[in-house]
Formats: C-alpha cells, sequence, structure tokens
C-alpha cells in the first residue's frame, strides 16, 4: 500500500460515544498533495474513503467498516492569521481551542464554541458544521467559514469561494460543503472568518429556576424583549446534580435546575427583570469562566451516570419551547426513563439526552426527535446526521420540505460523488434509503 | 393563454441600466399556486421563464427575449413578523423599504441595505443575495434568508431550510438558492432571519480625506485596530461633486473625497485617532440619517453624468485596497474615461462606475475586473452576474478556483433545471460557455 504517504495498517478505533471504525488501512497525509493521492488511489479502486478529525462526532459519522481511513493529525498548522483581511487560514487537524488561544493573543476569536472545543479538531467543526453556547449570538460554523479547499471525490484539489465576506461568483459550493459530514470530498485547508474579541464587559447571569416550565417562560419572554445575550443555557435538575457529583460544581439543586446567561451592560436590567421571582446570581471574571467552562463538561458528567447515552440535538422555534418542554415530560414519563436535558435554549437547540443501562431506545429516539418535526422544528441543530439521524431527518424533509428536497441533496451527492466514496452509506444518502423503503409514515 | 392566472402580451421593458427585457407573455401569479401553474405551463413546452421584482438588476439578470416573464407584484404581502423566533415570513414582491419600515415598528430590522432598498423587492434581494452599506458589519442577504418556498423548474413546490438559525437537516439548499439568480426556481415565499434595533447610540463620522490613497491607508489601519464599524463608505471626489450638483449635498470637494463611518461609542476614539490628519465632522441623529441617504443615492447622481453608466462591482482584501486604487488611477489614465469610485470600502467592495458618452467599455470593464482577479478578490461583491460578468466571472473561477468548481456548478444547474428554462443562458451557465470556448486565457 506504498503510495508515498504514511499509513499503519487498520486498526479498530471506536469515536467519542462508542461507534466501531473498522479501517481496512489508515494513512497519515502531510499536506493536501498527499490527502489527493489517498483519494486518487481510493477512488480508482472504489474503496470507501472516511476522514478522522478527533472522533468526537456524537451521531455516527465516522463509523465505517472496510474503508480507507484519512487520520489528519499532521495537518496540524495554523497557516495564516491575517490581522487586516480578519480570516484565519488553518489546516482541517487544527484543534479548536488552540486556534482561538491564538487568535486571541491577537485579539479575535472564532465564536463557534462546541461542547468538545477543547478535543475537536477544525476540520470536523466545518464537515459537522458544528454549534454551541455562543450560537444564539454567533450562529454555528456555516456562518464562520469563507472559503475551503478540498479534495474532490476523484482526487482532484479545488479550492471553493474566496476569503472574503462579499462574493457573488458563482452558486454558494462553500455553504454546501460546510456541514456536508464528509460526504462530498475531504476537507484540507479552511479560511475562517474572524472577528476582534467583543471590547464590551459581559455579565454572567445564573438562574436557579422554579421549575422547567419557567425556563421555557423565560426564554420567550427574553425573546420578546428584544435581549440579546451571547449565551443563554439551560441545565435541567438532573443536569446539575450529575456536575456537581462527578465534577464538584457546587451548584445548587433546585427543582428547576439553571439557566446560565450571558448579556452586556445594556441588556442586564431587562433580563434581570425577566427573571425576577427565581433565585439570581450575577457573575463576572473567573466565576463567569467557571460557570462557562462547567457548562461546557455536562454532557461528560452525565455520562458517568449510566452504560450508554444517546444525545439528541432538536430544535423548536423559540416561541415552541414551553410545548416541548411539556411534550419531553410526558415522554420521560411514557418510557420511565432518564432524559436530562442539557440546552442551548436561547435558540430552541434542546439536547434531552437518553441514559439507560441496557436494552434499545430506538422508539424513545424518534419520538423525541418527531416532538420537534411536530412542532415545525429541527432534528438536528448542530451534532448533525451521520446514521444516527438519517431515519428522522428523512421523516423531517418529508414532512416539512418535500420529496424533491431529498432528490435534490441526493442528486447534489451523485454529481459530485458518482463512484459514491465518499463516507458512503449516511446523511443524505441514508435518508434516501429510509424516504424509498417507507410506505405511509413517509 | 388562460391558465387561469392574469396576463398581458409581452410588452418590452427596460432594467435599471437599460437591458431590454422582450418577454412573449407576463402572467402576474396572486399566489404560490399560480406561479405553479406558469411554471409548469413553460415547463411542458420548454419555453423560458424570467422573474421580474422591480427590476432594479445591474447586471442584466432579467434580460430576455421570447421568455415568459413573472411578475411577482401582486405577491407584495408580509405574511408574519415572529416577535419569538425573530423572523419575518414575506412573499417575493414586497419592497425592502416597506418591511423595514414595518419591521422597525416593533423594534427589529432586517440588516442588508443596498442603495435601491426603496425600489428594489425582497424576492430580487433574494435571489442576487445583495449587499449594501451595512455589509462591513452585518453581511448580505446570504446571512439572512433562513428558508425559501421556491417553484421548482418542473412546477413542484417545495420548502427549502427551516425557519431556524440552527438547522442540520441535510444539505444547504438555502444558501444555493440565494444568489442564484432566478436560474434554479421561482421563489415564492422567504423567512428572513431577523434583529433587534441596536440598542446604542451610533456616530456617524465624515472625514474629507486628503487623497484617494489616504482613504486605503486608514481603512487598512481601522482592521489593525480591530474597529468593528456600521458602515464605512468611501465616495471619491467625482462622486461628491455629482451629488452636490444633482442632489444639492452640499458637500465639501475635497481632493480625496469622503469617508463615512458609522461607529458605536467605544470605537469612536479609536476611529477619530486613525483620521487624525484630515478634516472630520461628527453627526449624530437627523444629520447623521441625511448623510445615510445621500451616499444611497450616489449612483443616481453619477447617471446624470453621461449618457452611460456600466457599474463594476468589484472585492479586493482589504490589506490590497491600496494597490487597487493605485491600479484603478492607472487605468483610469491609460483608458482616458471618467472612473468614479463608490465604494463599501470597509468590506473591500468597490464601485468603479464607467461614465461614457459613446463606443464600447468591454476592455475596460475586463480589465477592472482583472485587477480584483490578480489580487485575490471577485469580480462581484453584491451586484451579481447576469450577462455581464458571466465572462470575468469564468476567468476568476478558473484562476482561484478550478475548473471543475464550475463544472460542479453547472452540473447542479443541469440537475435542478434539466430542461434548461430557469433564466436561461445567464451566469453559471454563460460562464461555463466562455471558458469552454476559450484558449490559452483561462
Amino acid at each position: 500500500m506504498d503510495i508515498g504517504v504514511e499509513f499503519s495498517k487498520g486498526e479498530e478505533r471506536e469515536d467519542f460515544v462508542g461507534n466501531k471504525v473498522r479501517p481496512s488501512i489508515i494513512f497519515y497525509p502531510k499536506d493536501e498533495g498527499e490527502v489527493a493521492k489517498v483519494v486518487r488511489y481510493a477512488y480508482e479502486r472504489g474503496i470507501p474513503v472516511v476522514t478522522w478529525g478527533a472522533g468526537t462526532s456524537l451521531t455516527g459519522a465516522v463509523e465505517c467498516n472496510g474503508c480507507i481511513l484519512i487520520d489528519v493529525k499532521y495537518m496540524d498548522k495554523i497557516l495564516e492569521v491575517n490581522e487586516v483581511d480578519w480570516y484565519a487560514r488553518v489546516q482541517p487537524g487544527v484543534n479548536l481551542e488552540y486556534l482561538n488561544r491564538k487568535l486571541a493573543e491577537k485579539g479575535f476569536f472564532l465564536p463557534p464554541d462546541p461542547a468538545s472545543f477543547f478535543l475537536c479538531t477544525v476540520g470536523g467543526a466545518t464537515a459537522n458544521s458544528s454549534g454551541g453556547m455562543r450560537g444564539v449570538k454567533y450562529g454555528t460554523f456555516k456562518e464562520w467559514v469563507l472559503a475551503l479547499k478540498v479534495v474532490l471525490p476523484n482526487g482532484k484539489v479545488v479550492k471553493l469561494g474566496e476569503p472574503l465576506r462579499k462574493n457573488r461568483a458563482g452558486y454558494d459550493l462553500v455553504s454546501l460543503f460546510v456541514g456536508s459530514e464528509g460526504t462530498l470530498g475531504v476537507i484540507t485547508e479552511i479560511w475562517f472568518r474572524i472577528t476582534p474579541l467583543p471590547r464590551r464587559k459581559t455579565f454572567t447571569v445564573m438562574a436557579y429556576v422554579k421549575d422547567m416550565e419557567e425556563a421555557g417562560r423565560v426564554i420567550v419572554e427574553v425573546r420578546k424583549r428584544r435581549i440579546l445575550p451571547e449565551m443563554a443555557e439551560y441545565l435541567d435538575r438532573e443536569v446539575v446534580k450529575a456536575l456537581n457529583k462527578h465534577l464538584n460544581a457546587g451548584l445548587k439543586e433546585s427543582d428547576g435546575g439553571l439557566m446560565l446567561f450571558s448579556v452586556e451592560e445594556d441588556h442586564l436590567e431587562d433580563l434581570l427583570d425577566v427573571l425576577r421571582g427565581n433565585e439570581v446570581v450575577v457573575a463576572e471574571g473567573e466565576e463567569a469562566e467557571r460557570l462557562y467552562s462547567i457548562r461546557a463538561q455536562s454532557a461528560i458528567a452525565l455520562r458517568a451516570e449510566a452504560k450508554h447515552m444517546v444525545v439528541e440535538d432538536i430544535v423548536v422555534p423559540v416561541s415552541k419551547l414551553p410545548e416541548a418542554i411539556k411534550r419531553l415530560k410526558e415522554v420521560e414519563r411514557k418510557y420511565n426513563v432518564r432524559l436530562p436535558v442539557i440546552a442551548h435554549i436561547g435558540d430552541g437547540n434542546l439536547h434531552p439526552n437518553i441514559l439507560y443501562n441496557e436494552g434499545e431506545v430506538e422508539g424513545l429516539f424518534e419520538e423525541v426527535a418527531n416532538i420537534a418535526i411536530e412542532l415545525g422544528g429541527s432534528v438536528s441543530g448542530e451534532h448533525g446526521i451521520g446514521t444516527q439521524k438519517a431515519k428522522v431527518m428523512a421523516l423531517q424533509l418529508l414532512k416539512h420540505n418535500g420529496r424533491e428536497v431529498l432528490d435534490i441533496m441526493e442528486g447534489i451527492k451523485r454529481l459530485i460523488d458518482p463512484k459514491g466514496i465518499m463516507n458512503p452509506g449516511k446523511y443524505v444518502e441514508l435518508a434516501k434509503k429510509y424516504a424509498e423503503g417507507s410506505g405511509e409514515n413517509y
């Protein structure tokens, strides 16, 4: 297998949530040219290609059996931080936290902050269009990628877009590749839009709410009052308990759990007014940072609670949050399971986490996704589809968008990857299969 | 031609810059169902379909000869302004200024503000992914469209995306259709993301700069200091003169022309420091609004200066602005023409306007576009491609991106519009023809 690129035999790996990755061989390219060599090799032989950043996918997006795995661990260079043109040009294997530390030294940041920021690569976050706590103000990765270099399935290297915020030269292929989960090509370089660190001080507001319904009321009111937080999070009572137990978070265990906001001064008074009636603490500086970091570790604390954890990632319109919360509780009761909720509540993105020790929870998983679909939301806000959500994604598209939309997506996949070697059998391709195989339900 | 949709015979129209639109028939649908009827009719007969909003395209995007023209003048309803979910759901024929007036009543706005805002429709601005003065802070339309309803070329009605800021269900087809210039389908409904009107006062800063080079220096320095303006505009000396002459603007006529900034208080001191050495006036309230409105009318004032005007729309990396300015002056001397520049200088987007009374200016047009390509920029930031820029767009894609990128774009066009009836012979299709017909130059 010597094609002039470092490789090892295909030892089995596990992703962050335990999915098996069983490659036939693993390549470790050092640059774009070497990635192209590997892809060409795979293309000529029709072998599936999966790209591995840090394996933090929560949806089975890097599962494989017999694939060629491209591990980008050597492609970990920050190539340029342009302080006039406000972009960072990086290789896919750069760690996200490392990039932001380097940007901060120059007074900039890249806002999206998935909870895995200290583990994940920027390539993975781009392929997945990840989000995070700052999404409520700054959106997800798709809003922060200016241009890409990619190796297409036939091994050709191209650049998509320009490192400019304004560019109208052709259809927007950058947005097509961001969030395509490795199914259209291999990302070898990314130009991220970066922005100055905020000049204004923010205040972190903790509110121990009286019950979960109160969290829904609060966030609807926040939006009505046009309060624009930098962060608006919610951890239910179970999550707070797990944080105290496994990470000594020292949080108060109220009945309704904890809301966590970050706002600039001119929004603070309005926010405190909305929160009236709940126990509120305002933090700054180190204590604020500690809370941010605790929040980022919520999922890790929860994982310690059971043998298995399946993470949902539904979004509902903010106006439907009270209804969504009510229905989640009904489902919890019906299935008699533990379903603690971590939420980027400010943008309607809820992560109900299914904790269980045995059996299977597919029915429950789908029922939760269905709540989102029925309320006009989405089955995924930031974790993506992979193999985990292909079925419910098909359901969403058929109910909200139209069968032709899925056909177009699959047509694009075939257009760009005619041999079907790029991370095959997942996402759009798999959703299409579900839609075709289905009867009435779809 | 009675298919149950109001129609008239195909009277000739002219777009904003004088391109001829010669339809064989004009339909005036009242809703999505009627649009679908018209498109189905066209699809069955293989007749080209062009959609008309307000005809403010600057690039020949609505030119046609013998097409079916869909005039969306009756589809002018704001269907919903959701004050909790922060979106506006509108029909394509809504006037942009009208929408923003209605949003302002509820404390919101839709930031992108093309200079034609008082004329253009939101459908046109979406199909074109238009920009404007606030682009430096808020980007262009592509950053503000959450979801779309479109009639596909075969007459099927689908919804693309969800009215949610976070949605990972499938490839991003919304971004594909925004800026597709009517070549992929007819937009019948748009969900715009809206945001609260800023709480903070802004200051408008006018600087009469000593020469055009100074404008380049200033903006590079603004970026280095990480000043984030809401607006950073530049009008050269010729533009200022035209504004005084035709619109009684009462501006001072300095050698270098006028820079116009809008900044929040905590950026003001830094900005004034950068501008030191130039004559500076700080305005607020009504005077600031008057300056914004004068700026928006610059192109109208220039148009009165010659029989013909061709508007360029190049973007260069901000760091390359000084070089771009130098080269524009060289071109101006070489061709001995008037080439006044209006610029969204804060994001590197320059509008050199070719003024002439006779002859043709194609060579000059291409040379200006070439400056952008050579400096790593784009031939269009916000006006789009249409017929006007297809050749230079091909050049840009071949030089910067790779021939395969144009192939993929054209493949997508054929996938979605296999009969080639949607605004045919322009944009991606036409660029592809140029690329194929070309020899060495491409």
